[in-house]
This record gives C-alpha cells, sequence and structure tokens, in this order.
C-alpha cells in the first residue's frame, strides 16, 4: 500500500526515539511491499524557537494531509516557565484538539523479562494486561481557565465540562476495544463528588445497557482506581475515564510495565487518522546520550499500523520483533537487569529493524 | 487536662473502628490522668435515615463546641445513587467545609514488620517517611457545579478555583511541618496545562523563597508524581497538593503502607482544632464482621492527641503501642503474613489499650 506519514520528533529526545520508529517503518515497509511517504514537521519547543509558535500552521496542514502521524515529544527546561505566553506543551494540546484526536488509548502489558524492571512484585504482575482509554479533547484541560487579581489578592479558575457526545464517542471506542478483549470496562470517575462524574456515570451505563450489554461493566472511583491499579492490575482490561483522570493513572500504570520507555499510546479520531507518541517525555537529562529506549515509539508505531493503515500483520510483526529484542537482552538501561550489557537508543531500533 | 472529643462513627466499618479508638483514648486518660468527655453525633448515611439529611446542625454544633473530632467513615450500597438528592459524602465534605478544615495531614510510614503487605518490592520500602498535605476545603470539590439539558443533549461542568489566600495558608502548614522533619517540600501540580496549578507555582515559590528559604524545594507534575510514589517514595518528605490531586495521590501512597488500613489523617483549621479520621471508607462488604483494622483510627487518635491537645507524649504512646502490637503479630486480616493467626478488630483494639 502507499501511506502519507507525518513524523514530528519534536524536543529532547524525541528525535532520537523517532528516527528508531521511522527505521522500524522503513523495515516494514521493504518486508511488505509498501511505499510509506514520510514528512516531517515542526511542533513543541522546538517550533517555538524557529516560528514563535509551538503548532505552527503548515504542520496542522501536513497532519492533516498523512493518514497517520508519528510523534517523539515536546518541552524542556529552555521553555519552561509556567509564565511563558508559548509553551510547548500548546503544541501537543493543540494538535489534538484541532484533529479531534478524542480517544487515547494507553496499553500496559508487562513482558515477561522485564518484571524485574518494576518497583511491584512479580507475582503481582504476571499477566497484566489492560488499556486506558483517556479522553484526550475535553475536560478541564480545554475549559475556561482565567486568572485575576482581586481586592484579597489573585485567583484563578480552570472549568471542567464534558458534553454527552463527548462522553458517547470515547466510550464506543473503549466498549468496541472491551468487545474484541476479555470483554470487561471499567469506568473510571469521581462521581460521589464531580457534576461531570456523574454525567460520565449516568451517560456510561445508559450506553452499555444499550450498546454493550453483553460486556462486563462495572464503575470505580479515581481514588480506588489509582489504589487498585498497584494492587491488583491483572483485575483490569479496559479502563475509560476521562481526560485528567487518564493522565495520573497511565503514569501511575506505567510503572507496572517496569519503565515509561515502554508504553505507546495512539490518539484517535473519528475515522482512521491517528497520532501515535510514546507516553514519556521529552526527557531533556539524557537527550543526546544515546540512553533513550525506543521501545515505547516502536510500539507505537505498531498501533499506528494496526490502527490508521490498516495493517493488523505488520504491526503484530513489530511487536514480534520488540519482544524477540527484550529475550535477547538487547535494551537500555531503564529495563536492563544487573549484569546486562547496556544497548544504546540505535542498537536497540538496529535490533528492531534486522528481525522484521 | 480536661477535653471535649465529639465522636462521629459514621457507617459500615466506622462504627466498629471508632469504638476501638474510643478505647485507646480512654486507656490514655487512666494512665496519664486526663479527663476526656466524649459526645456521640451523627454524620453520613446513619444520619440520613435518621434526620433526612447527611449533616445534621446538631452535629455540626456539637463539632464546635469540642476540641476535636474524631470521625469513623461515610457511605455505602444503602445510599449510593449518585443522582440522589443527599449522599453521605456531603456530609464528611460539609464538615470539612463548615468548620475550616483547611490542611489535611496523611503521613505514610511502613512498619517493617509490614513490608510484606506491599504490593511493592521490599527494597523500595526501606525508610519510607513521607507526609501529604492535602488541601481540603478549596478547589474543584466545591467550585459552581452545573448539569443542564442542551439542544444536542446534556452536559456538565464542574469549577476549580483557588484563591491567594487558600494556597498560601496550606503551603505554610507543610512548610512549617517539613521544617520539622527532614527540611524538603514538594509542590506537586499540573503547571503546564492548569491554570489554577501555575497560581499555585507561583504563590508556593514566592512563599518558599519569603518564608522558608531554609527548606529544600522542588515542583513536581501530578502525572510525574503518581509514577515517582512508587518509583522512589523514600525521595519524599512533605507533599503539599490541591484537593483533588490529593486524594488520588494519598490513596495510591496507602499502598506503600500494606494497607489502607494502616493510615490515619488530621484535617486541621486554623487553631488547634481538628478532624481525625482513618483514610479508608467505610467498607460496607466486610462491616460488622470484626474484619476491619482498627490502626488507621488509632494512629488518628495519636495525631489527635498530639496537634488538637497538644499532649505530644500521650500521642507517642499510642504510637509505640500500636508498633508493640504489631511486632507481637496481632493484626487483622488485610496486615497478616501466610501463616499468622488473625485478630479481631476488638482483639487488636484492646491488645493496643492494655500495651498503653
Ligand atoms: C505534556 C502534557 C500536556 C501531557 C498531558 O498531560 O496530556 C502529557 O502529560 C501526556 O500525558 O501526554
Ligand atoms: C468520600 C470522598 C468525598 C472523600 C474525598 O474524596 O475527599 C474521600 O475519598 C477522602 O479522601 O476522604
Amino acid at each position: 500500500m502507499q501511506a502519507v506519514i507525518a513524523v514530528l520528533p519534536g524536543d529532547g529526545i524525541g528525535p532520537e526515539v523517532v528516527a528508531e520508529g521511522v527505521k522500524v517503518l522503513q523495515a516494514v515497509a521493504a518486508r511488505f511491499g509498501h511505499t510509506f511517504t514520510l514528512r516531517e514537521g515542526l511542533i513543541g519547543g522546538c517550533a517555538i524557537d524557529a516560528t514563535g509558535e509551538p503548532l505552527p500552521a503548515e504542520t496542522v496542514a501536513l497532519c492533516r494531509a498523512s493518514d497517520a502521524i508519528l510523534l517523539g515529544a515536546v518541552g524542556g527546561p529552555k521553555w519552561d516557565d509556567p509564565q511563558a505566553r508559548v509553551r510547548p506543551e500548546q503544541g501537543l494540546l493543540g494538535i489534538r484538539k484541532a484533529l479531534g484526536l478524542f480517544a487515547n488509548l494507553r496499553p500496559v502489558t508487562v513482558h515477561p523479562r522485564l518484571i524485574g524492571a518494576s518497583p511491584l512484585r512479580p507475582e503481582r504482575l504476571q499477566g497484566v494486561d489492560l488499556i486506558v482509554v483517556r479522553e484526550l479533547t475535553g475536560g478541564i484541560y480545554f475549559g475556561e481557565k482565567r486568572r485575576e487579581r482581586g481586592p484579597d489578592g489573585e485567583w484563578a479558575s480552570d472549568l471542567c465540562l464534558y458534553t454527552e457526545a463527548e462522553v458517547v464517542r470515547v466510550v464506543r471506542v473503549a466498549g468496541q476495544l472491551a468487545r474484541r478483549r476479555r470483554g470487561k470496562l471499567t469506568l473510571v470517575d469521581k462521581a460521589n463528588v464531580l457534576e461531570t462524574s456523574r454525567l460520565w456515570r449516568s451517560i456510561t451505563t445508559r450506553l452499555v445497557r444499550e450498546e454493550f450489554a453483553d460486556l462486563e461493566f462495572e464503575t470505580m472511583l479515581v481514588d480506588a482506581c489509582a489504589m487498585h491499579l498497584i494492587r491488583r492490575p491483572t483485575d483490569f482490561d479496559v479502563i475509560v475515564t476521562e481526560n485528567m483522570f487518564g493522565d495520573i493513572l497511565t503514569d501511575e500504570a506505567s510503572m507496572l510495565a517496569g519503565s515509561m520507555g515502554m508504553l505507546p499510546s495512539a490518539s484517535l479520531a473519528e475515522g482512521r487518522l491517528g497520532l501515535y507518541e510514546p507516553i514519556h517525555g521529552s526527557a531533556p537529562d539524557i537527550a543526546g546520550q544515546g540512553k533513550a529506549n525506543p521501545l515505547a515509539t516502536i510500539l507505537s508505531v505498531a498501533m499506528l499500523l494496526r490502527h490508521s493503515l490498516d495493517l493488523p500483520e505488520e504491526a503484530a510483526c513489530v511487536e514480534a520483533a520488540v519482544a524477540t529484542v527484550i529475550d535477547r537482552g538487547i535494551v537500555t538501561a531503564d529495563i536492563a537487569t544487573p549484569g546486562q550489557v547496556i544497548a544504546t537508543t540505535t542498537a536497540v531500533g538496529d535490533a528492531v529493524a534486522a528481525v522484521i
């Protein structure tokens, strides 16, 4: 097949890990006879430096004209002033909103060889296989923001707002996913306190009754979920939740997999368009040193092949190659066990490409 | 000394664990020659059943006329309809607001004998000793809530609002605590996205510079904190954060201690008045069976003695008694290790009182 893929390396370790993702895309193209046209764009801090804006209009246009987007990471100390007018994160939030990437899928599985890299006891991790579907374009991230100075000093506010349509479309994605997996759906909210959570709960409960009656459905408060993710992670299949809760819970869940360096994500719009990125950040402290783990990005490439290009066989091939490379012990420091020789970012990417 | 203590058992296991807390208070009174006058009040589901309201005016008056408040837990399936006009949680939120209990202190330490009860690897837990100071009467919990039906379906919103004064007073509590501990303060926020977080960050940074320059100060994003709490929990001393983040992070942190059944909390107003409660909920599934761990409540009694009654020696005596009882292996199922004989709620309380 022919496909156009926008490549947005971003900041920090972004360019390094994306380079390995691109290498894997090229290996897949060669092995399966596809033509992937890759087009690079700017986002985040590097875009601010080059254009003054974290999300230049050309980048949005480039993404709109593509079948899928591969992104590295944005941000770094250089652009870190929270009071600045433009910040790298605005690029990320902006592209999500501009392309309507409302469903963020974050799978968490634990490769048997990496059980030793997790801070959790091995027996809790055996068989962990969950996916968080995080709503990505609504809620408190995008609600009205205010900051003012009154007679008694400053105050600020953020509005968390959700509409029925926003809840319905992301719960549908989660429900369909659960149906293709183990058939269990957990809604995480704070319905004992928040009105938006009560909206999520009533809409989801109704939707499950009407469209997903075949699923096992449960609701869980976000505080309880933060606990159970660690206590009994194997109990979860698909978790669906709002934007901010999803942000917190997925970073927490990454500890199950031993390292953030292992976890891919897909942000999907209606239709096939999607943006694929590792869930880790730009890690400026290790940028440019060949230490970054490229597997989260490479596994994001697998999700890209599956969801946006409808190439499930190719996706499975990438995932199998990653497993093989881990089995052979070709890993970066974050997931190495004592005594293991540590491989560079490039060496890991080369190994995956070679297996493909 | 003479003191009046309001006792609010609440629902589920609340009455059982509070009974053991009261037993310990009486043991302290006998040993140290104090007179504690205990007055019971209704809150939560039992208050709804008796009066129609989760927080009857008499309960508020009782608390106002007391030196300290000991609370069990509220809620249960009987009152669980999120659409109901009155819900047990409103009692808890209401008493916090009515009494101005703005600083919620949640210490997390790991008793060496309980390291085996945690889902985390033992080597990560050695020496964990942190305290989360959660803002308790502001933010999205108390901001304007709306739910409406428009032409395109329903929508709902919650407003998160913070004023300078709210941030300043709780950060001061945290700073003073850090000064008496290991001198490290971590502000947790989401300043890369939320305006309220940027307010928290600028005010806290200024306050630390002006009043707490002797402390080691760092800021951390809430998603990163959810990860680091598990990855390197010993790095934390005092964490200060807003209401909702504190709710999620403290439940997560409870897993470090092996069980929610071990963790006490204090909710403090200006002055000495405070409300003391275990951080666990009403656990309706095990209510009335003598299975509940009373140690979180008993450790809350220790906090009550220290903070509201200014009796540090008595507080230390309770804490030492708890450690002794755990060392002797007199524990409930949640923190027992395989092969241990499991003690009832009452037996654990009796043992602590006897040691005192
Ligand atoms: C960088 C930040 C705005 C972003 C978020 O919170 O969504 C990141 O933490 C993520 O999870 O992708
Ligand atoms: C019951 C609920 C309203 C409460 C909260 O979220 O504050 C509880 O979870 C807690 O942490 O004390």
